[in-house]
């Protein structure tokens, strides 16, 4: 039983930021029945047995429902099924949820205590709202690319679409706080959060101190504003990431380097002036750490009790100890994909399990399960699959033309 | 009243994530008690009016409390407080709290449904569990790093301390999915948070290619690995962000610069194809873009929906339109520092109100309200600060030994 077994997500998300949010949901157990299309595309790749990657991944522990909101019956079905529910969440442009007869207000007037979630490029009231906004536009409009990226090069976007895991994880807060809340008031309520805002928010030293300091940050490749012993320093075979900023862990790493003679130095003797002076320091250290190859030099500062570390490849992360010791990797089975490896969820509670072991569904898999129970005959089943078949068909017959 | 209103968290956490999990109870309204060292020193800068920038930033809307848990008679307060919260978060090392006398067991056995979350970098149990970890080596261990930066070029950190971010924002949701629990199930738990599992997990699409296709995700500059029309493209004065990834956003991007000719040219007609023949198709795009100032043509293609962004510096982008009218920064007031500026948080809801709007308190600033409230007479809390204080002027004393 997960915290949230029982409860029911009603999923009308797509492509990035949503699918995260409703998959944190679903990791506490919550059911997730993901709205699609009848007439779905399969996106871009890479596959897995034909699967798309991208889905096998959002997709897990969901529930898979084809309905079409802009045909009246389905429209009528699918207001039934979000009576049954507890959760809304959406990440159309605003407007989109209006004309599909699915907004915030439409829902409510059926299920008052809704708790209802949209998440959007800059929210639901912004100059920009009907403007679309992918990971890297949030990235870019919200100031971090500019403080990513070597000095004085291109501004850079981080690797991963943190914008959209960013958004989807803030979004699942805060409709988690909604949970709460219902449980103790009753009431539902509506989550107008934009992915530009909460990015915005991310930067959030970097703001304080252009706002309040005057500052105006700037990229600094592995370097920190305010910090020495701090980024990447070169060895023999790459690189190691030293992070011994404050006095303490300064002593320590130059107790390991052996040079005892820095430590009362007074160019580095406290972290302001050591931040002042660490052009000087830094080249020094990286003379002391390029006679090293990077392994035996991180277990030693690490055994040291410096904070440092290695710069892993996806594929070493794969294989690191602590990732494996902690079951970070998880296989999954999807019906016709075969068996899948995925990050696990970080969540370890004592006591309440994580409830995330099940693979993507296909396409409509709980079509016949969920229509049923929301008491559509046999007949009326088969009628609205053939229905939803000859639209795919339809659909199809244009593409070729 | 905010949702949290009514709750109390006591808070042992320190730079960065511990605090921005706090600060997201805090925004929902619990009452945060962060008990700090009596001999707390202050940290490296910037400052503003004698204050920490950061302290500013992450003891917003928080209580502060002086306790020493080493101290027999302060440990029996802490305690005796801790039976007053619902919630206890702590991100140091794996076995301090042991130390301390306030780990989860201790904890539990005086108040059994206690919310009690850990945060820390590699788990409570974990071969690394020892080991200090700062932003840049979960950044670095996680596998992010060497997928930020340029192609060839070295890996790099993104700008702002996601790691951190990410994992104070996992945490929040862990522990407010426990409160929700308790409040139906009566029932505490302890969360073990760790930050490289969460980073790991934000990594999610470059591992599930890695791990399900055999792709080995590398450093891109502001491409994408599966996509194409994404990324930076020259201007005549810097360069504009492009996203039109998907075929109907490329055709709105192709008709917006008069190339109709390429919407149904065999080399870019569906998104892989686009994909595989990027390079040439993205030096075409170039020759285009360059040909425009920055903001006219982002005025341009956003009105004509393609998605695109502008990169802002954190200065332009404190003064973006929709930040402004979305209320993003808000004004906060030090009883010493006076008024500062803060990014707001993202939270907005229909019904509920946000309450993070207390500015941060001065060292011990709570201490009367709190000591009083748990029965200590005026007499015991002057001995009290008569003690912390004896304690302040000897570690002053050592320090200019």
């Amino acid at each position: 039983m997960g915290i949230l077994t029982g409860y029911r997500v009603v999923d009308f998300t797509s492509f990035l930021c949503g699918p995260i949010c409703t998959m944190m949901l679903a990791a506490m157990g919550a059911e997730v029945l993901k709205i699609e299309r009848p007439d779905k595309k399969l996106g871009s790749g890479p596959y897995k047995g034909g699967e798309r990657i991208y889905d096998l991944s959002v997709m897990r522990g969901k529930k898979s429902i084809t309905l079409d909101a802009k045909d009246p019956q389905q429209h009528e079905i699918l207001m039934d099924l979000i009576k049954t529910a507890d959760v809304v969440v959406e990440n159309f442009r605003p407007g989109v949820t209006k004309r599909m007869g699915i907004s915030y207000e439409e829902v409510a007037a059926v299920k008052p205590d809704i708790v209802y979630t949209s998440i959007s490029g800059f929210g639901q009231k912004s100059p920009y709202a009907s403007r679309g906004a992918l990971d890297i536009v949030i990235q870019a409009m919200c100031g971090l690319m500019s403080i990513t990226g070597e000095p004085g090069g291109r501004p850079l976007r981080a690797g991963a679409s943190i914008a959209d895991l960013f958004s989807g994880v803030y979004a699942a807060y805060g409709t988690m706080a909604l949970l709460f809340n219902r449980e103790k008031t009753g009431k539902g309520d509506h989550l107008d959060l934009a992915m530009l805002d909460t990015m915005f928010t991310v930067c959030e030293n970097a703001v304080a101190r252009y706002l309040n300091a005057g500052v105006i940050p700037k990229a600094l490749g592995n370097g920190h504003p305010s910090n020495a012993c701090f980024g990447d320093f070169p060895t023999k075979d790459g690189s190691i990431i030293l992070a011994a900023t404050k006095t303490p862990t300064y002593i320590k790493l130059c107790k390991a380097l052996h040079i005892e003679e820095l430590i009362e130095d007074p160019r580095y003797v406290n972290d302001d002036v050591r931040n002042k002076n660490k052009a000087e320091l830094h080249a020094y250290l990286g003379t002391l750490t390029s006679q090293w190859e990077t392994k035996p030099l991180y277990e030693m500062l690490a055994n040291a009790g410096v904070p440092c570390g290695i710069v892993n490849t996806i594929p070493q992360a794969c294989e690191d100890e602590s990732i494996l010791a902690r079951d970070m990797i998880v296989e999954l089975t999807h019906k016709t994909a075969g068996t899948y490896r995925l990050p696990n969820t970080p969540f370890k509670f004592e006591h309440n399990p994580i409830t995330l072991t099940k693979g993507s569904p296909i396409l409509g898999e709980n079509n016949r399960e969920i229509f049923g129970e929301l008491g559509l005959s046999k007949e009326e089943i088969d009628a609205l699959l053939e229905k939803q078949a000859k639209v795919r068909t339809m659909f199809k017959e244009q593409a070729m033309d």
